[in-house]
């Protein structure tokens, strides 16, 4: 009799540059993952609600929020990215590409950019990867890099800092529908925020979004709906054996959650009448989440573009922030704010021009 | 730069009589929606369980039970009519109409009928309104009144009590299918209890409804998929800043969750063998529930009648209570029975001469 | 008046053998019930997650997992047979027979096979039952047998031990789409596990499956998600009244739950590949989950086997158990394991030469 103890996922001295992995199981979007996840993040675009609107608009059915989008495809690429992961470093130029429907099948797949040892700790490294999400007819929906600090398995494997040139190159546009000057597309203006059009907004402003959100031990069930398999999220036997080696002691909040309810939250301040967000060129967690956390959000406009080829549209390059409260320590007055997410945002925003007069 | 700190929802002196709100978002009642709030609500009936008994009943496909179609209607209205409330008061003539089912789109409207300033305290008043939901092909799916109390913006400005003479009127039927004489419904009453049929009820009786159910903070995410906004249900930092001033000093379950319970646990006894509910008289939350309340429920026949038009109906006007229980204080034995929900409930039931012999 | 104080379900003098229960409501498996159980189950075999996947291997669309099929079947016998049970005691002979789809409408009815009371305990006994699913054809999607120990309702009646000579046959073979000797089916081998086909496994191994899941409250909403009446499980006031005479004075998580977190938990290392489960001839549940616990798995492999006219496959004969860990006692060191889940399971399972070459 053989005792097989099986672990999956890869460490530090399994990537090399150029390897390729074809991620394990693919997920079909049903309408039970939409429900969960699009109104978890209390987001109030009515693209994410409203499929009459959403039809009207051009699209097919109701859209898949971005959240989501990233929180399928990411989540495919846990088990051989970073299952064995200490923490994940920061998201790189993520593109939303084709839209994504209830019924749609993402599959994801990794290509490795880079190793990088710790110069400081033998016991880790970074990895950089650069993933891309596939609909069923081939379509790119979602393109992003990361960087992942990852786990040796053995810390007497010497492993040399690598990387390629360059990352690859994967197209990845967004899809907006095109305007149709003989819509009237004021008839179903009632049905966003009537000041979230491009002309409302002004580079520099700094709206301190008025929701929040407490986040409960529900975060264990929307990671498994993800197929997030990393057990620091839903494991807690594996915690109470040694709590000292994990952060907080206490099972953790995987980074999807709070991603997808800071772009919630900031919705009808920023996106209610956005038709696609386009990048996140940088993004990262600066801080945990815990059940019983309340999570808040803000968004600084950091400038306002014309969106090219689009009359119709403004481009928003926005930073989103994510935080939440902890306890005075002594000396301090009252609850002290705390950074727990950062997200560089570029959005798609109608002009009120077009859509609602 | 400007810090913008936008607040959503009016005050009563945002209020006047003949004012129409073309609510936001809108919402598609989509598959998880609907499995999340049937299912919790513990309810009976088939036509809400069993596509097959649905369609064989004359129905497109599996029906949204009364209390996710209310829930869905309601949840719109909050943003423009009580995110600023203090208290729901009362709902009027909730009346039901055009079925609806999984993949419909519910969009809502609420016209101002009253605005009564207080007479005690000068920082409050009473809203009434009217509100009507419609499915995407403009049918009524929901008109119901309800009075709100609202705080003001401002202390100091005067509000006048003013009201419309008359309330709108709404045409509201409720849809049920024709009875088919020369079907064989007896091949399905297997799949609903025997025992509630129109011939079973008698006036003056009082079921003592058997299951009771725990309500958890899964409370949160179930008012989230509603959209409603208010941040008294899911903003936990909120609460703690200031416990005194929120009921019980936590946050409170929405009231569309112990509606949709007490009709769902009141239905082995009362709705197994209804094909609708006609219209709610009048109905209000007579005591707050918070996580960790067990809900139970009881029904009193008022009157039992004909239903016009329909040999196979007949009409049960009932009295809807929900009730939860209480540590003892000194001096009393055992845990008290505590008041939560009153509805006066109108609902037609097959009579078991058409549908069981 | 009359105080009418209805009690749902049967006790041990109400059972015969030969009586058939055509249970009431049925069930459509939409997508929210689907989402809420295969993900919660952390199964990993992509014929639950991806529908492309599925339909390329011969099925019509994402497959319901064993676990769900069971549960939905099940769930509905439980108000007549095991409402007023103290304990369910064997699971017996459960086969898979048709596939199940989203959208499918199962129905069921259960045969009393024997009765005996219980020769210790004059207020119980044991109901031996025969189950069985149909979908909306008609076609059996599962059989199986259970025994249940049941109280009576009145201690007096005297009840005698009586058996049907043998159990009621049942047809029910598990659907498994034919080989197609043409299609590549290597090109999506990449989404499941690669040392999960038949040529992978030895008689006498023992998985110790790496993940866990903790069960948090949310066992209540699953369990109401199913149908399952069970008070036990859902009603926390019931238990507070009169915590000892209840296992472990708390709410019971309802056996139906780890049942399918079992089967999910060794998905990756044993039925990644599997396109089917044929039988469980036997299972128990061997100690009682609540929220709170931490849920693990390991399968030991009794015996591989040719499976009969299919040489794409093999049939793996299996013994999956469940467990948890309670606090040390004095004198113990460390955590100590309790096992909770008992199952002897066989299943098809592809194999590398005809898949994955």
């Amino acid at each position: 009799m053989a005792i097989i103890n099986k672990k999956r996922g890869n460490y530090l001295e399994d990537f090399e540059p150029g390897q390729v992995f074809r991620h394990k199981g693919g997920k079909t979007v049903n309408a039970g993952l939409f429900n969960a996840f699009t109104d978890f993040s209390m987001t109030t675009n009515p693209l994410h609600k409203n499929a009459e609107y959403a039809r009207f608009h051009g699209y097919d059915d109701l859209v898949v929020p971005p959240g989501l989008v990233m929180n399928v495809v990411f989540s495919q690429t846990v088990e051989d990215i970073s299952e064995n992961a200490r923490a994940n470093l920061e998201y790189i130029n993520m593109r939303f590409g084709a839209p994504v429907y209830i019924g749609d099948t993402l599959e994801a797949e990794t290509t490795i950019v880079g190793v990088q040892p710790s110069s400081k700790n033998n016991d880790r490294g970074v990895v950089h990867v650069s993933s891309v999400g596939r609909n069923q007819k081939g379509d790119v929906a979602l393109a992003f890099e990361r960087k992942v600090q990852v786990w040796k398995s053995d810390v007497n494997v010497n492993v040399e800092s690598v990387k390629l040139e360059t990352s690859p190159v994967v197209e990845c546009e967004a899809f907006i529908p095109a305007y149709d000057a003989s819509k009237k597309y004021a008839t179903k203006a009632h049905l966003s925020n009537p000041d979230t059009y491009f002309e409302d907004f002004n580079a520099s402003d700094v709206f301190e979004h008025s929701r929040g959100r407490l986040v409960t031990d529900e975060h264990i069930a929307l990671t498994g709906q993800l197929d997030n398999t990393s057990q620091v999220h839903c494991n807690q036997f594996l915690i109470d054996q040694n709590p000292k080696k994990y952060i907080g002691g206490r099972l953790i909040v995987y980074g999807g959650v709070p991603f997808n309810l800071c772009l919630g939250l900031s919705c009808p301040d920023i996106a209610d009448n956005s038709p696609a967000d386009i990048v996140y060129t940088t993004g990262r967690h600066v801080g945990p989440i815990f059940a019983g956390d309340t999570v808040f959000a803000s968004t600084e406009i950091r400038e306002t573009r014309d969106f090219t080829g689009r009359d119709d549209l403004g481009l928003l390059a926005v930073t989103l922030r994510g935080h939440k409260f902890r306890d005075p320590k002594e000396g301090e007055e009252g609850p002290q704010k705390v950074d727990v997410f950062y997200l560089e945002r570029e959005l798609a925003v109608r002009r009120k021009s077009h859509y609602a007069s």
